[in-house]
């Protein structure tokens, strides 16, 4: 290993791409199955999703909303209640048409009995959740209806990539009905906070609130909302997305309530969600060409021991010492919760192991030696550098929570140099022209909304508005494209 | 509600199968779905559910194994591999044929894009998993390796009952690889003390872990062990099953290593797994004829605290009493966990909540009046029965971890008791047959281990051999049914 300058070969400079798929393989996150666009979420990636998935999830329900668990089948017809939603997802989902295998006469497995109507595999549950709803609300008070899910759907991917865009994706997508559009509307805001708040403050991600333009809403909606995060080659990856459905869905579903005045009215709906993607955007905004660079609050080993050992008789006090260490550090906190501490005992090469822990983006490294043993020193690294370090026993036992900390705030921090280094706000054309040509970032520029530029924006530099930040939401000007007529300041990038 | 006697109709004595389906209805754990043989799982039965599987998870891991997460699909070619397997799980799966829908001339959706070859929604794991070890196997060094999915699964089910059977349900299933066959059946004993305690200490449901005759082997294994409950009618359910696969898998899937002498091997396999339908057998152990009855240590509301309201300006200290009572209680703690109290200060008939809270099992109720509150008393109700008890304040907050405790013992010494009741040992045909031709029960009867005598009794009396206890495997006698060969002690029943 000491013989190459980095553990993952290309470097993100080299091939951004494929530095992205060696990172995945050398932190042993996850792999590609047989399966075309299915991925093995292997132990470490699923750990991080576990950590992810919990955090979430006791957001979700501080914010009022309970879990519940929907089919996995939506039947055909019911997929066609709502126009533009099966003309979103009918040409990529997976149909079931048969409820059994039988042998032909060369002894092949070949499908049998079919099904009277195919089922499709969800690939979003707003339908079928939506038949639930329209059973279980009445009246007002049946509402609001807050509602969340952990499950896969599947999207059949034509050009897969691992976490980004894969056919089947782990995933929770929260729904809710209410009563008037204005609690809809603010549920969907509250959700995308929520969103913006895991993002930044457990993956050390920053991310820009913000609306999506016509073009790019959700099939169905009324209007999408999105958190979008810069990636360190410049690209946009959409993070988490937050839906006002509107009536369109209670009215495809039928779901109504008797309201105060004992009128019958349909449901106002939202729906939002995040997935395995997330572990994609983690990857790609953080880590270096030695791998992974996990975020503490998201770290399944946020400090491992590595014991060194020479093999001689003093190795069984230095392999005390350090259950010892790993025992007080356990009682301390980090984000409210207990240290996650490893101890890293393996009969391995010292060097090996280190370097598994480099590329698993462990956040921070203790060697323990006889000698550090001998003055009551501990000997550590971080994860983004800096080098060895040593301090006193007992004050490196009270500053592990500090420097983990720390670290955390280092990472959103250069996160957020890198967006800031790597945003411009362009005034017309020219200047939009110029940007892309050159390279990838993000670009602000007042935009009248009309879809026949942003397809032009797709086609020529491959480039979609992300959304209109919530921040300058009410800045208006004359549009970048069409200077004759105005709009909102606009995101633009290349986007996973 | 108080003119009927009980809250269920008809009762476990009019219609046991009938009674079934009110209390999970009642009781607002679940719904059958428009998809046949699918359900909804609503709420309160869903929180249940991660109850479950955050303390079965927390088993799996300290017992060494880690989560991660494998296709939903199984390319048709894969189920083939293993011939037992695929006899088992081809005549009820999901197969899905087609990767998209388009419109034909009169604007119905049909399948489109043909798949080359059909994918079947996995009905268990076993070959997918397994080609994914067959990669991350090389040597000995790598084994064993212990690894858990939770996930949901499809088996096409033809007569779907709610929770029990249905087409598709979410469980966890382990899978694990060993160098040696005593490893591996080591482990496959291991988890299924694991299910044992999960059961008994949580569930409060006695079980009989045993073993599985030939004849109902999980499909591909060498041994089957399972743990079978007794539930209130005298049926069985099968809660668990763990099993000892050999090397068929591992033949099937090429799992291979090499071992210490540099030799090549295959790899000896395990596979375990529980579901949702432990919440059947939950409902069906333990629940009576007013609803829902929760061991304490799996209810999502252990406490509830009723205020009773009068529309008078003494509703403010009540509802401010019962506020501080919640705060209170939520700072004690019941199997390691802190108590979880809700205060149910909606604006709804005190007859209405307090009925929705014994049909949801909610084990202790509170009823708080301004009369309690002046003399600093609390009146409260155990869900089993008992009637109304009061306690002065102080000392109802330090009792009710142990009032919970006590009613966690008596749910579990109530079913421990029926199951003894209805269960006798026979000598001979004669008396088993008396026994199942007059009701149900359970069996222990010496038992050869002929199948074609299982199949006899499968017939007339759709009773079914359910396990060789583990706790009896050594008692050798006369088989019941052909008293010329000897055979183990086996349990007999009719199952659901």
């Amino acid at each position: 290993m000491k013989a190459t300058k980095h553990a993952i070969s290309p470097t993100r400079n080299e091939n951004y791409a494929e530095w992205y798929q060696q990172v995945v393989r050398a932190a042993d996150l996850a792999e590609n199955s047989s399966v075309r666009g299915c991925m093995v979420i292997k132990p470490w990636g699923y750990a991080i999703w576990e950590i992810l998935q919990r955090e979430l999830d006791k957001r979700i329900k501080e914010t009022g909303h309970s879990n519940a668990y929907f089919p996995l089948f939506i039947p055909k017809s019911y997929l066609e209640r709502e126009a533009a939603h099966v003309e979103g997802f009918a040409k990529e989902c997976a149909v079931v048409t048969h409820s059994r295998l039988v042998q032909n006469e060369k002894g092949e497995l070949i499908p049998a009995s079919p099904l009277e109507e195919p089922l499709v595999v969800r690939p979003t549950s707003e339908v079928i959740i939506g038949e639930s709803f329209a059973r279980w609300i009445k009246s007002y008070r049946d509402l609001p209806l807050l509602i969340n899910q952990w499950a896969n759907v599947v999207r059949w991917e034509m050009r897969p990539r691992i976490f980004l865009r894969t056919t089947e994706f782990l995933w929770q997508e929260g729904h809710t009905a209410h009563a008037t559009p204005e609690e809809a509307e603010e549920e969907t805001r509250k959700m995308l906070e929520v969103y913006r708040t895991v993002a930044e403050k457990l993956m050390a991600l920053p991310v820009i609130p913000g609306k999506k333009t016509a073009a790019e809403r959700f099939p169905g909606a009324v209007e999408t909302f999105s958190i979008e995060a810069m990636m360190q080659d410049g690209k946009a990856l959409q993070a988490g997305t937050s839906h006002f459905l509107g009536q369109n869905f209670s009215r495809a579903c039928g779901i109504k309530f008797i309201d105060k005045e004992g009128e019958e009215q349909f449901a106002w709906t939202s729906s939002w969600g995040v997935s395995t993607r997330l572990i994609g955007g983690l990857i790609m905004a953080h880590s270096d060409d030695d791998g992974l660079l996990l975020p503490p609050r998201l770290a399944p080993i946020q400090v491992v021991v590595l014991p060194v050992l020479r093999g001689e008789k003093e190795d069984a006090s230095v392999l005390a010492s350090g259950a010892e260490l790993c025992h007080v550090l356990g009682q301390k906190c980090h984000g409210g919760e207990p240290l996650r501490v490893s101890f890293d005992d393996r009969d391995r090469r010292g060097g090996e192991k280190n370097w598994e822990h480099i590329k698993k983006g462990v956040p921070l490294r203790v060697e323990l030696g006889t000698r550090d043993i001998a003055i009551g020193q501990v000997t550590f690294l971080l994860r983004d550098g800096g080098g060895k370090q040593s301090m006193a026993r007992e004050e490196f036992v009270e500053a592990v929570p500090r420097l983990l900390g720390e670290l955390q705030e280092r990472i959103f921090a250069a996160a957020l140099a890198l967006r800031r280094e790597r945003t411009i706000r362009v005034k017309n054309f020219d200047e939009f022209r110029e940007f892309f040509s050159s390279g990838n970032g993000f670009v602000e520029a007042h935009f009248c909304g009309d879809g026949a530029i942003e397809r032009r924006m797709r086609e020529e530099f491959s480039v979609t508005a992300r959304c209109i930040p919530l921040e300058t939401e009410g800045n208006i000007g004359p549009c970048f494209a069409d200077p004759s007529r105005q709009g909102p300041i606009t995101l633009w990038a290349r986007a996973y």
